[in-house]
């Protein structure tokens, strides 16, 4: 079971797909799962590539959730190893996709060898949802084969989403949850002029600035057991003509909220209007609603997932909610328990990414563990 | 008379003469003084051509300070007559340059020479300042003549300089100072990171809005009689990687200040100073200082100007230090007094500049009044 999950992650870190590329990762996967009875149903969305793979008819439904494509490796040269050639080394295997997920890619299969071997009457179905548009623009992946199972009332009843979520140790931290995300894009709107005629221009500058600052200060909410505090951050402002003569006619500033289960997006854009709107000037947003805020609080699911990690490593797990959004998001409002577990994330988008050989193994077996735990 | 002033402003105008460019229109003028009894003296520093020309050796010195220099036309199918061929059209003389200021350095030729036919024996000296970068980043032009004529002691009384003064009609407003001017370079250092994990990561634009928001309040002083209160513009801001999910590491903006006499440079950096040093984030400022306020409150230039304006025109004229900077600013520091008187400055470094022939011809009267109350 070791060799087969380092040698399947060898075989998809090999495939240079970076986004949306899939580069035949889901066809070596749906060769892998055909044989062990699963039916494999391929959804090409425009430039994205989706597998969607079900073993059984009835409920429960017990669903793996991943990505074939990753990030791209920046410059090769700067890599130790080359970063679409797996390559072992003290313990560790390297290349792009390592631990962000083709590692928890092979460790779902090689489960799912092992389970249906040993339990090939199990309960209920299991099914793989596998995207190639995880890290790009999240329009053509998961979403869109969620609402193709939606339109025809197909559900699932649990969610294992294969991100890395672990920090030091293999199993150490499961998200079983997400904070929501939502983003403005602002235009304040001033009358440009020259700084010797003050009174002749209205400097969106100086009309904009007790307002960001009154957000920036502002408290939104207290979190809760399960989620920090929601939290809002301006990435961007820009103003100006250039010339140090000029009063700008305008300014632009972009902000995102990370938002608990306390405040909903619609909440959120009530209080930042009615904050603008107390200081005199004019000024327009565009929102873009990145996804609720979800929680698999407790329940089967996680009480699998506790159990397997607890069985194999030995580890009390921690949930957590922390970190940025996943395509759990778009699979949570179906009402399927979700929760993410997988390698160690300290280098995954870094330079040298790579995973450590024995974790996957241990990944497969905790896996495994928790289709024990539900389907057995 | 009439008819020579226009003829020179025709003269000058068809020297395409951009900055830093003179294009032959200061040896014109040498041409002109030359016979009248002027020394000639040409100073070139760089690509920069300026005169200074003298007629006389005793004081008290009055003094023509202009430029030959013109801005660009920009693009010259938008302009209703060729920018650099002088064009006459329902009473108005068209091109680039015609109110700033070709159109004064004719009146100023014009003006003297019939003063000195009028007056040979006159009293003290007349000369001409000309530089040909006013428009451009004033290094070598006016600032390096003061320095040479500082360096031998030689001094002016009385400087009028030919910028285009008037606002609807000729002479009815006189500039008789300028506000100082100081520029501040800002950048304010936050920690870069990921908006999902803001306790890792200062973020400039929330550390440095509330004190861009009191700089924008505060009050820095009530002007007085001559001067209006003292202006601060944020004339731009940047920061942000462009990407949404980034905090950024710093911010940069630039800001401007027009201040009166009731404050100086040193006084304006202080309290700039103590406002931010009140807010807790590091920052650093590069500080560009472009002039200290300037005033010729009263005396006997401020007297023949208004005289001579009333003499020729009826007119009251009105004395005020709004607007931009001028070379004025280099000049009042030797002690002399300044003004500016000039024409109608509606069109200026605008599509189809033009000044009024009439106004030309008036200009040159009141430029001889000037002489006649001081020097006859």
């Amino acid at each position: 079971m070791s060799c087969e999950v380092l040698a399947l992650t060898e075989e998809l870190i090999n495939r240079q797909s970076v986004t949306p590329e899939d580069a035949g990762c889901q066809q070596l996967m749906a060769e892998y799962l055909a044989p062990l009875g699963f039916d494999i149903e391929s959804m090409v969305f425009d430039d994205t590539t989706n597998m969607w793979a079900r073993k059984g008819a009835s409920g429960p439904v017990f669903c793996f959730a991943g990505h074939t494509d990753v990030v791209p490796s920046g410059p090769a040269e700067k890599w130790t190893f080359p970063p679409f050639t797996a390559t072992q080394h003290e313990g560790q295997l390297y290349g792009r996709g390592a631990a962000d997920m083709k590692g928890s890619l092979a460790a779902m299969l090689v489960a799912t060898k092992a389970f249906v071997t040993k339990h090939p009457e199990h309960t209920g179905s299991i099914a793989f949802l596998i995207t190639s548009d995880e890290e790009g623009p999240f329009i053509n992946g998961t979403t869109r084969v969620i609402d193709t199972l939606e339109a025809r009332n197909e559900k699932m009843t649990w969610c294992l989403v294969g991100e890395p979520s672990s920090t030091t140790l293999i199993g150490d931290v499961v998200k079983n949850g997400r904070r929501g995300s939502l983003t403005g894009d602002i235009t304040v709107k001033g009358v440009q002029g020259h700084v010797a005629y003050p009174h002749l221009a209205k400097n969106p500058i100086h009309l904009s600035a007790p307002a960001f600052a009154e957000l920036a200060q502002t408290h939104w909410d207290n979190g809760n057991a399960s989620f920090p505090p929601t939290s809002f951050q301006v990435s961007n402002v820009n103003s100006g003509t250039g010339a140090g003569n000029v009063i700008p006619g305008d300014l632009s500033a972009c902000f995102n909220f990370r938002f608990s289960t306390e405040v909903t997006d619609k909440k959120l854009i009530e209080r930042v209007t009615s904050i603008l709107d107390k200081y005199d000037f004019d000024y327009h947003i565009d929102w873009t609603f990145n996804g609720q805020p979800f929680l698999t609080d407790s329940g089967k699911l996680v009480e699998a997932t506790q159990g397997a990690i607890k069985d194999v490593t030995g580890r009390e797990t921690e949930l957590s909610t922390a970190g940025g959004t996943s395509d759990g998001r778009f699979i949570a409002p179906t009402g399927a328990q979700v929760i993410e577990l997988g390698p160690v994330n300290a280098t995954i988008h870094k330079i040298d990414e790579n995973v450590n050989i024995k974790d996957l193994a241990e990944l497969a077996k905790i896996y495994e563990g928790i289709l024990q735990r539900l389907l057995a």
